[in-house]
C-alpha cells in the first residue's frame, strides 16, 4: 500500500525520533526528530530533513555546513513510532566535527571519548 | 570522571531514548526508553533494562521472553539526550519474532516487509 507519513505515530508535539545510520558501514551517526512534513520532504527530495526542536524550524541536514545526508532507505519500526534512516553521510554527522554524535562511551564507570574530530 | 546517570538530559517525563544495536553485526534492533534508574540498573547488571511507557514499569528486556540483551557498551551522544547501546541480543529483539523492529521499508512509495519472524 502507498506510504502515508501521517500513518506514523507521533508524540504529543507531533514528532517522531529518527535514527541515522551509515548505509555502508552500519555506524549509528545521530538521532534527531521529524514531523510528518519533514518525513514527506525527506522522501520526496532524498535529502534528509529533520525538525529542529531548538530552532522550531525545518533542518535540512548539511544545508549550511555541507555535511549532507542522502537518504538511501527509510524504515519504520513495529510500533510505527520510530524511523531508521539508512544514509550516505557527507563529512561528519556531528556538529563537533566527529563522524558520529555517539563519541562518548561509559567504560569502567567513567566517560571515555572514543573518537576525535575529523581533520 | 565517574559517570552519573543523572547527568544525562531527560525529557519532560524523565525519559531518554535508547537505541539498541547488535554489537557484532551493527544491525539496529530497536529503540526504547530509559529513566535514570533504568540507566543505572543496566550499567550495574549488564542486563538491558528499559522503562515501559505503556506499562509504566521497569522492563528488563527478555525477562519473560528469554530474549535478553546483554550490554556490551553504553554510549551517549553530544547533547547527552540519547543513548546508544551495543548489545548481545539473544533471539529476536522484536515482539513479532523478527530480529529487528525495523522490518518495514519504504520502497517506491510503498511499505515493504523486509524480514520475517525467526523460526
Amino acid at each position: 500500500m502507498p506510504f502515508d507519513p501521517h500513518s506514523l505515530v507521533y508524540d504529543a508535539k507531533g514528532l517522531i525520533p529518527a535514527i541515522a545510520q551509515d548505509h555502508a558501514t552500519g555506524e549509528v551517526l545521530m538521532l534527531a526528530w521529524m514531523n510528518a512534513e519533514a518525513v514527506a520532504r525527506t522522501l520526496a527530495s532524498g535529502r534528509v530533513t529533520y525538525w529542529s526542536r531548538s530552532r522550531a524550524a525545518f533542518w535540512e541536514k548539511g544545508a549550511t555546513s555541507g555535511h549532507r545526508q542522502r537518504l538511501v532507505e527509510m524504515r519504520l519500526d513495529c510500533d510505527r513510532d520510530c524511523l531508521l534512516l539508512l544514509v550516505e553521510q557527507l563529512g561528519p554527522a556531528c556538529h563537533t566535527g566527529r563522524r558520529s554524535c555517539f563519541f562518548t562511551a561509559i567504560r569502567d564507570g567513567a566517560e571515555a571519548e572514543i573518537s576525535t574530530p575529523e581533520g
